[in-house]
């Protein structure tokens, strides 16, 4: 394996990477509420967004710097108020935010050198004296700050939580061709509104911070975090919502000296860690969805192409119906198959395969004779089990998480003001 | 108006139709379970179905009769077991349904005389000598039946039904043209498993059966049914998910000798009371969905066509943080203006208006200065408000039918076996 996870590791681990979380008070909770990443040199960097038609104030933003900029230093993030519909106002309160960052960081361009997020409620404006009071608590943190503390990977991470019940947060150590070493790390927030719809213009769907010491241009970054969004993020299905705010960023800032030629072996060992990385904050925030109790994979093999293979994939993972037997560990593949077969996906149901793990339990278009006892006692008393499909028609695969819908889950929703 | 409901009506109110629900004991529960229509002499048909891939046996010979046959004379349903998954034996299962009923009943072209429906469980095979006791029972039922019985109508509606809280048939009396009167009655069920989803070949999204005794060929059946499914059955949304068992059917035999010609003012007539017929069925279903506390009326106006203005109605329609929100009597526009936002319909963020009832909530990209505890109180306490959005394209349009999600919902979805 050319790389590994460091212990506790997040994105303050890359060199020349601070991170810190504060309090700012704009959640009601009282629990830190936002975020800032500094690079200490002008990082490359590449983004992928929600392709919501209401994309909320910062996405925008940022949206705006990946077309005009080359370089950005730092990525400011609020929890509490999502800066969603709402307007011009909107607008400016997040270029303000990227200014006060970048005069009190003094980077030399300004409030082009600075990315912003936030997330929460929607539809209501920033109160800007707690922003302020943020970014002052942000600044000094991020002046006292070392390398890669490991309690500043954890605070960073807790500031960007919604309805999230952990803080999601990795790094891994990856070592290049020529034997030299840097680090890839990030952190991610989501728990709801969460679909893996993804178009020509691929959007990640929740807030996911990736940064790296390495070397790489916006070119490579781009198709990287693109390619990895789509077998990750793009990959897992809460409740089939998309966020106007959903963003995936990406720095690089070569301080490790490490540099990843394109289309070199270490591009490929970078795409490895990368992906690896994306996959397990993925799975991590499936098991974390708003009243999630299992964790289901969804294998589908057979199809005639892996873009079918996804169809069928997520019909199932969001058919509300089969999520809610899932919950009352009930193997019910009836529910199951019948979303196969209207996900519009070309196979002949008597060529049909389906297996709860290693169970097979329909063939020739009827059940086998596992006992349904068996199933639920063996596979959906189980907090993790895998729902896999071979449609025999092609070579087309596709895998997906997904999990169960429980009453925690209408509670949740019923009662939090997103 | 050229029609009038008939208190109590339903399907045995047309002339020279008979409709029975009986006990077959198929249903754990006891209850009825079994109904069947039958038509003095031939009647002309027409069909729309699931277009799911598993399509059910009894699905799968309803759609060889409306492609081979001209007429038929019954329908036999059955409830508690959807003979869905359930291979060759589940096709004979079905074809044996419909010869004993042809036997009985002495139809001159035996099993090709009757048409067949299930609905339950999944993925077991019927248990044929509760069959046979049901059809016998139902046979016997018919033989001593009246016509326009009141308790038919209802007791042939309620054996029909699965998690169905309330019966749900009616009856219009309508008046031609020429001044004569003929009936259309029907009959319906369905809570579950209810989506919107209508591609070329239309498909209803329930069991819905239709009988006239005026006149039409089967080709204006078809039409007719087809439009009629589209703007009722196809514009109501209550899961998302489509079942391996959707049918409806309409029947015309004739009796009140009103022929109703090609592109006539009578075939209007007709078109609006089978319209206004099928959409109160439907939203009686929406009310009735499983544990529903709400109706919501989705309009969508102002879309460049009528296409998007439905696919941006479905987009809201679908959304589960939408559907707990209204659950928790939570105006949270927010969460509607995102999934119009990713409905990939287009339209300018900013020109959109949106309103509860009569509120305006939404303006120019930003909520309005009604307080969410007007709303709250005003509108989302009803147990009926409508969500209408304005997107300021052009002229499309289109009315949707959508309920909230609850605790019950779920909890009838993790322990109810389909």
């Amino acid at each position: 394996m050319s790389f590994q996870y460091i212990k506790n590791g997040g994105v303050a681990s890359a060199k020349g990477f601070k991170a810190v979380g504060v309090t700012a008070g704009i959640k009601v909770s009282g629990k830190p509420d936002m975020s800032l990443i500094f690079s200490e040199s002008p990082a490359n960097f590449a983004g992928v967004f929600t392709t919501c038609s209401f994309a909320a104030a910062p996405v925008r933003v940022c949206q705006k710097r990946v077309k005009e900029i080359e370089t950005v230093q730092a990525i400011i993030v609020n929890s509490g108020n999502a800066n969603a519909c709402t307007g011009v106002e909107g607008i400016k309160n997040a270029e303000l935010m990227c200014e006060r960052i970048a005069a009190k960081l003094d980077l030399p361009n300004g409030a082009s050198d600075v990315l912003v997020s936030s997330t929460g409620r929607i539809g209501v404006q920033l109160d800007f004296s707690l922003i302020d009071h943020g970014i002052d608590l942000a600044i000094k943190a991020i002046k006292n700050h070392k390398y890669a503390e490991l309690d500043n990977n954890l605070l960073s991470a807790e500031a960007i939580m919604t309805t999230d019940t952990v803080p999601k947060y990795c790094a891994v150590e990856v070592t290049a061709a020529s034997g030299k070493k840097y680090t890839i790390g990030a952190m991610t927030k989501g728990a709801g509104m969460i679909d893996p719809e993804m178009k020509a213009v691929p959007h990640a769907t929740m807030l996911c911070y990736v940064v790296t010491d390495a070397q790489l241009n916006n070119q490579q970054l781009t198709k990287l975090l693109g390619d990895s969004a789509e077998k990750s993020f793009n990959c897992i299905n809460i409740d089939g919502d998309m966020s106007t705010n959903d963003t995936m960023l990406i720095l690089a800032n070569g301080t490790s000296g490490v540099a990843i030629d394109e289309n070199s072996q270490d591009e490929e060992i970078f795409a490895t860690a990368l992906d690896d990385l994306s996959i397990k904050l993925a799975k991590e925030m499936v098991i974390d969805g708003e009243g999630v109790t299992k964790l289901v994979t969804i294998d589908i093999e057979g199809a005639n192409n892996d873009t079918d293979a996804k169809q069928c994939a997520n019909a199932i993972a969001n058919s509300l119906l089969c999520k809610t037997a899932w919950f009352g560990g009930d193997p019910n593949w009836g529910r199951v198959i019948a979303a196969a077969g209207y996900s519009k996906v070309d196979f002949v149901p008597e060529d049909v395969k389906m297996y709860y793990d290693e169970y097979l339990v329909v063939e020739n278009g009827m059940p086998t004779d596992v006992a349904e006892e068996v199933l639920a006692k063996e596979v959906l008393a189980k907090d993790n089990f895998t729902v896999r499909l071979v449609l025999g028609n092609g070579k087309g695969k596709c895998r997906m998480w997904t999990n169960d819908i429980s009453y925690e889950y209408v509670k949740i929703n019923a009662e939090y003001h997103t």
